[in-house]
């Protein structure tokens, strides 16, 4: 049995809550059940260096953890030097990449900041998931400041956690699921059914082909609800097209 | 004329919400007007190194930032690395170990994590305030749990800042007051109006001996609002002294 | 057309050298056409402090790149600063922990560094397939010195690459060809062609399931040759399972 | 009693020593007692960037003290990572500016080394003192060498500690009186009787504002008799006013 | 007796094979017995940034191991952190510096890279000796690609160790004869029979003028055979003069 | 002609003032002329960590300078992360090893700091030759405390610098100097004279064996002034034996 009696192929309950931040030109709030996510998208006029006179901009991200978001405090230094947070801060930035045209950007960069306030579980595919929605609202709104002239966003992209558990499948892991199981996928898609990243470790025992497909079967329909949600707080974007994914 | 028509002495809009991390034994989200710092108070069952076989327990902080806490996104390398979060974490310790007995406490050590969700201006005095509360909640249910016999509190410890602008003295500095004003000064007091830290800078013209005292004169009178609010949260911690300030 | 006229399922020239270095319990010089990567084990008899006690073993790798292994000489603090170098220790760690009985080790652990002498893309995929050699070749050597008493290996593990040009799946990319391609994918597996991570990216444009399932194809039938290379050069541990994928 | 039989309001033997630097614009030794601290002004052609055409210049400083300055023997690398280091630095820059008017200075740069050769207490308001005749003395030879047009002083700096034991104010604590007493504070002062810093610290227990005027007193006359020692090393600076404190 | 029955006057086998990396202007893997070093020179077209203006040009060089080079696993922190390896850095660049006229070389920067891939003593000698050969095929290249006009060496230069043990003079040191030695000296000579760096250190009891003549005496023998062997892989460079030692 | 009409083989005036520190076991301010150093000896009542049960006892050095002992002020983080500062404390702390029997040390430990307060060129030889003197009088402390049972020394070590200037061979070179010429050797001697270290670097043009001979002749001629220098300060410590070099 999970908690909350969730069934095997179950979001958690995802709340988004967007504009929490005062300053940042967008911002939201994920929730994964007990997964806290603050998630802001700040604005730079230029591109960085390495861009310049490219015509294209750049979107990156960075992770941090508050000490006490874990069960057990972290020390501060411990958070910011381990590999984790930094390989974390590059998925996110290819992540949110692929939700934008980088050439109808111009030369302009978005950082995105994801921060966690509660960690259970899941905070890469919170912040991903909950990035984009930063993402998009500071896109809107430098849109409505003519500080871009189109909004270059051209996917939705979200992100869930799959594992396998015996013979079953389980959608979005919580703590105590991922700390028990051997395989935790994750799933970077854009609502088209396609995929950004795929990323899976077999910590335990290896998996085979057949159970990929199961996780990707249900990858796919959890994603597709994150994107309705996303939908709701962002408003459309572009016309859904054939092949939208939800 | 101060924003939201405050009178140069009238608080900003003070909130506190405790029970706000999922893991820490005490939090609670302060608010001062746009001013959002998020407390958590993290118990170790053993004193530091150098306090062994004292009977002697501790309290020490931390401080820190989200990178767009602040109206310019500031680098997470700068915000660890300068002096000033260094010096704001050993204020928030030594202030709030005014709070205890730390003989009563045992060999025992609280860790205080205040970090910064949005910043206008008195983070530091916000930091002590609701990181008493923090620390207040974390005691009351360690002695709920028996790790602690009795309640070590023995104070109170709040803290505002107070200003000079021309003849007038202002309380509870917003950023852009803090900006404009030359001199600006922190009080921690304890509810027995008794000072635990005075710290004031001349940064535009030195202050004289009758500005000071009215400074004084403000802060104790914050302080005491902020004594009220904390006890609604807390609770009733011990009985109100003769010379209480509230 | 591919260098060196390669086909598109075509693997570069692979060569295993073992023994290369003088002092580590088991080596190997690998190259995959032009990446070189030196792989060493050393053992430490004693595991790590949180494994005390648990009867298991650990597994632990490094990554490192000769400055001048690249087009462009890095800067040294680049090299070990970036999160691209800690990522990547982390996956050779990971993969290599499957290949044994982390139980049947013992309270031991095995360290492996692998370091790019010349890069030419896949240089992870080498460190991993090498990486095993000296792993087994260690292990091995202890056996022989009874330092361990039971060869502990119970997969061959090896990684490889794969990308999307177009319509082509491609195998083993060189630097050129991972420059140039939108999705590029890493596959480690066991000799039992199972999965023990599967990462893709896809940096231009996503990628559908269809594609998914022809890279899985591919990467299948490499490490299927790259096991037998490294079978040539280990010699068998462990009789062949009749779902080995070689 | 105090060693060498000091009264409670009695400053320790103060002795400015000027021109011990072969190097510094302007340098002086300052000795309290047994606590001895070289202090150096070092002079910059050209304001930071970030005060670019503002027509301002600006004062830094930094604090140091050798290994063995103090009883124990201190790692080079714990004096500088600490935040004491960095939070004394910070008071004595923000001090030392309040000596000059920066638009009279122009767009050049100062800054002021304190290391301590030996701390028997005081270390900060030593700097202070020693560091405002480096500043001066550098200034007045700048002068000399039409550097700058006018002298920009515009305030005499120094600073004393005061703390309270039992029903006694004491004047200027050396490290034994230091460590022993509950409240410390730290006056830094001009001339004119005004205070440019107030930083007090009720490290044992709280204060009441009789005790903190008592204290106001005392520093009022030790910075007194320090403005004196610091005249006739410097030379008059500008004219005795009316509010003069000496 | 020595190892290989070496002669106490006598180099152990060294070898140079050129061209071993693949991207790098000038390569060479040098041997001196079990001690193998990697040496790499890579070109910049401008000077740094201290030289500009100054038509000269320079050559850095920098000093690593692999971690497993050693007897027992060193960790990289500890190769990088440590002043052994800047000293040896800063040894090698001063070297080579000699061997060249840098006015001839124009502003131009040449960097030098010597890991360590197996340690058996005298690995900075054998860094320096190396290290030549990879800086003058490096000139012979960029020679040959008219990005250098002439070639600007004006001498060889090469590296040996030379110790005492009890009455007799050793040369070239490997590890065990290196760690059971007193006194250590390191001679960096040209082909004309002069010296660039004369390093000794007695680790046991001090040596005297007449042993030193004696080590002089052997080191220029040594360095002699290095000459031969570099000229064969560089080929004459400038005709041998008179007082060409070898 | 030199400064202060110094002749070619004269040193500098040099000077000792012992027990500068308040607080160190022993310690000396060293000038040569325009340059200061001030050497302390600290005393730990244990050797490090990989002496334990060896019966021996080790002396180490740190090298510093003060920010503005320079002409043109230093950073203080440049002067500890340049690998020339680690180089020079390694020399010390080598060279001062020389002047004592570890074994009759016991297992103790004496860290010898030695931090330029002015630097005119020779910084390294007259840290060398102070820090000799803190560590003879905090030997002779120690002893007389009964902390060691009998005087370790077995040495008199000093330092001393030489250049080649055309024809003629300088002694004790000052920065002028130093900056001028090409050939710059440091010797520490013993005064049984004979050599503890030889480090000769030819920045400019290599030096030939007639130019060594000439430089050890006058550095053993300057070493002998300087041990006489140290012989008042510090007293006989042992009977000048025949081969005494003053």
């Amino acid at each position: 049995m999970r908690a909350y009696g969730r069934l095997s192929s179950q979001l958690r309950s995802v709340k988004i809550t967007p504009h929490v931040s005062e300053y940042a030109e967008g911002s939201a709030l994920i929730e994964f059940g007990r997964t806290r996510v603050l998630c802001t998208a700040s604005y730079e006029a230029k591109a960085p260096q390495w861009l310049l006179g490219s015509g294209e901009g750049w979107i990156t991200a960075e992770y941090g953890m508050l000490p006490r978001s874990t069960h057990q405090r972290m020390k501060r230094d411990k958070i910011t030097s381990g590999g984790r947070t930094q390989e974390i801060s590059r998925l996110i930035g290819r992540s949110l990449r692929a939700a934008l045209d980088l050439k109808a950007l111009g030369e302009k960069q978005i950082l995105i900041d994801c921060d966690v306030l509660n960690a259970d579980g899941g905070t890469r595919t919170a912040a991903i998931t909950g990035g984009f929605v930063a993402l998009a609202l500071a896109l809107k709104k430098l849109q409505g400041l003519s500080e871009i002239k189109t909004l270059p966003l051209i996917n939705y992209v979200s992100a869930i956690s799959v594992g396998i558990q015996g013979n079953e499948i389980l959608l979005d892991l919580d703590y105590d699921e991922d700390s028990a199981i051997g395989t935790d996928m994750n799933f970077v898609m854009t609502d088209k059914g396609e995929f950004v990243e795929v990323q899976g470790t077999a910590e335990d025992k290896p998996f085979n082909r057949e159970q990929l497909n199961m996780m990707m079967d249900i990858a796919t329909k959890g994603c597709g609800e994150l994107f309705r949600i996303q939908e709701e707080i962002v408003g459309p974007i572009f016309k859904r097209t054939q092949n939208s994914s939800f």
